[in-house]
């Protein structure tokens, strides 16, 4: 049994959070801490692993101090910057054995979509992305419509596929969405809705379409057991679920 | 048998046209006009109902001409503005009992899906437009979108429905599409298409998604047909196929 | 204030019902019934409209109660036959001004896709249903899904259209789905659905889809709402939302 | 430039090969061959690819003339049983050098698809098919969704996952699909369309919904150039585009 603790336990995706790791096999929830918990006293309570959803003012400190404590740690808290990546790296130099994983999604969906945009992309001459969300969400487009955006637009300049055909003359401002790294971005905002992404690829007579919704919480789950039981594997830092798929 | 003509009969959408107005019951295609062919004559040939499918710059005379020898009209030609179905009004007045119908889009699906949309759009909090077409169309949105989302704010307006939420404070120029009376509209262009439109109407707990797909000018058959077959129902002029559609 | 009763309050239907009636202009909640509490005293409570989600075998009991104490009610609760309405028509017989509505779906969208899809089934040569339900559903196809087949069936018998064509000769078991009224209908179970429904309508060259997607409970709460605050105007016994949408 | 021959440049496929190879650039058509032309003559007018698009009945006759002179074949008939494959395997192997590529489906979309399907299919407890086609098609499922389902189901038994759930108890004959290898296939026929897939993959909270939609033969096209260009760098029998799709 791999020992657990949940850091940022009584949010509403650390309390989630707890629900999965109690009823998962192979896994003994230890902790939960809320806000004025002490971290620090997590390796002497023999924790192994750290889950940690806080926000990201205090995320880093979370993160030095299990790092100094050999806890390893998978975090899906946001905000982490190449500078802050930088910094984690730092402190995970000397802390030989001690893995960090940094989730910007743990959906296994939204990853699955990712990687199929990406590796659809070149095959086709068009791609464009509706990315569909409850209308209470701050910005548009959604950090995984921008992230799959640029992996789309990564594999088409690699495999040098030319820019989408558009004779648009004649549009309203904003008929054709944003432009992420070339590749056209819209955001629904649509109450009833959650979550939701499309990838559109067409070429001439046909096209594809990769679409990825999400109900709630629990579609986080999977990733999130998938991240702790395997976050050890790989020592120092790693950034997104992606590695720990198996993928060919 | 009513004797019909076509005019514009080589176009792309008058040889379709004329394919289905031969194999269909009741009508007897009796002339087929070109560029250069005489329009004053089809009176003198029989014909009872002339379906005008050329351009802006000579629907009017066409219209004009059919008017003054009697015969009734289908037209499918873009370009009528309040002040050409004004000017065709005039003509008509002199001419009792002849029938002009324009017909800014012969498809049922499009016209049902534009009525469904308007009906329940009083009913949902949220109601956005995606229109999505082949990338040699030169306008975004489409006429057919921005014709929704007016019949949709209409709708909306009449029954006192609140602006839609939208909690939008950070955005990429365009990525909440364009705004056409107050509904966003989104425009894809993608090789492999031809013309789509879904309308999405949200509330809480619930999504209604209203989704038509054009796949070639075959689809226009139906409502074509349906237009020669009742145009000289209604004296005067109409525009749009719905008032033959029979529905409550 | 129209002052409200819930009966079976504490199920999960009346619990959403509970809060949804709360929250609500014009209504006031004074009544909230569970399992063993007495109907019988509504009347004297002041109550003016009950809403009863029960369980097939207590509906009638409570229906017959309230008529005889004058009280109007909207239910939810499945099961009524035939008979059963016959039976509620009876007891109104002898109650005048009493009102009951019975509402097989309070989804206003699944009412407004049954109806949408039943004025467009005479248009279109094809017409299938697909029903996307969690996997804990027990009937297949959803009791809507057949209801919106016999309602299509029902237009284009109506409208003389002949059967969709399908050129099948080679083909699994079930394949082709389960056909209602000569409607294919295909049932998908799905963990991470709750339920969903499209009809799908195709003529050549276009193709229209309906789809209407419930989330959760909150779905149910306009219509329950609009049911509460109408069911008074009309005497005896309705059946459906259909009637207080104010469709044309 | 390469030299190609088409076989069976009459038929309909063949006619839009010989357009799209026309207009390829490093390809040079220098036959077109119909019923009744000799197939023996290829070599000595310097063919090195030839593109053999016929029926089940000839093909073969086709293959191992071809093998005979030395002519690498790109083959798109249908009809290749385990068989059939084994004895071109014979054929080749007294032909070093020769290369012949059957390829079951040109589109490199519904290969693709197939692909991310196989690779989704063990993160979700549910997997069920949707394929949808013109009314005119013979067979229920399509070759391509049994193809799907067969790789789906291998994928999931290898990863050990478990049955998808489903609690239903009552229903319709046909209503929950096929069955292929434990997949649900549902199979919608209707006018309008020409072929669509959809694989609908969930688990708890979330669904992932891939789709593939033909609109004719020239979405064939890309994945029959890929063919012809690349055919000749594996000698001896490949069966499937996937090989030269280069994905990870």
């Amino acid at each position: 049994m791999t020992k657990v603790a949940v850091i940022g336990a009584s949010g509403r995706m650390g309390s989630t959070a707890c629900r999965a790791l109690d009823a998962a096999d192979g896994l003994d929830l230890v902790a939960r801490l809320g806000r004025g918990d002490d971290v620090g006293t997590l390796a002497s309570a023999g924790v192994e692993v750290a889950v940690e959803l806080t926000r990201p003012d205090v995320v880093m400190a979370n993160l030095r101090s299990c790092i100094e404590q050999g806890v390893s740690v998978v975090t899906g808290t946001s905000g982490f910057t190449p500078e802050r990546l930088d910094e984690v790296r730092g402190w995970l130099a000397g802390a030989p054995g001690v893995c960090v994983l940094v989730v910007p999604n743990f959906s296994v969906g939204a990853v699955l979509l990712m990687r199929f945009a990406a590796q659809a992309a070149r095959f086709y001459e068009s791609v464009e992305i509706v990315e569909l969300h409850h209308p209470g969400k701050a910005d548009a487009p959604s950090g995984t419509a921008r992230r799959t955006a640029e992996l789309v637009a990564a594999a088409r300049a690699e495999a040098g596929v030319p820019a989408a055909p558009d004779a648009t003359v004649d549009s309203l401002d904003g008929a054709r969405g944003a432009t992420v790294e070339g590749v056209p971005v819209h955001a629904v905002r649509l109450r009833g809705l959650v979550a939701s992404q499309e990838v559109l690829l067409g070429s001439p007579g046909e096209t594809l379409t990769l679409r990825h919704d999400s109900l709630d919480r629990e579609g986080f789950m999977p990733g999130l057991l998938l991240a702790v039981r395997r976050v050890r594997e790989t020592p120092g830092l790693t950034v997104g679920l992606e590695a720990y798929l198996d993928l060919p």
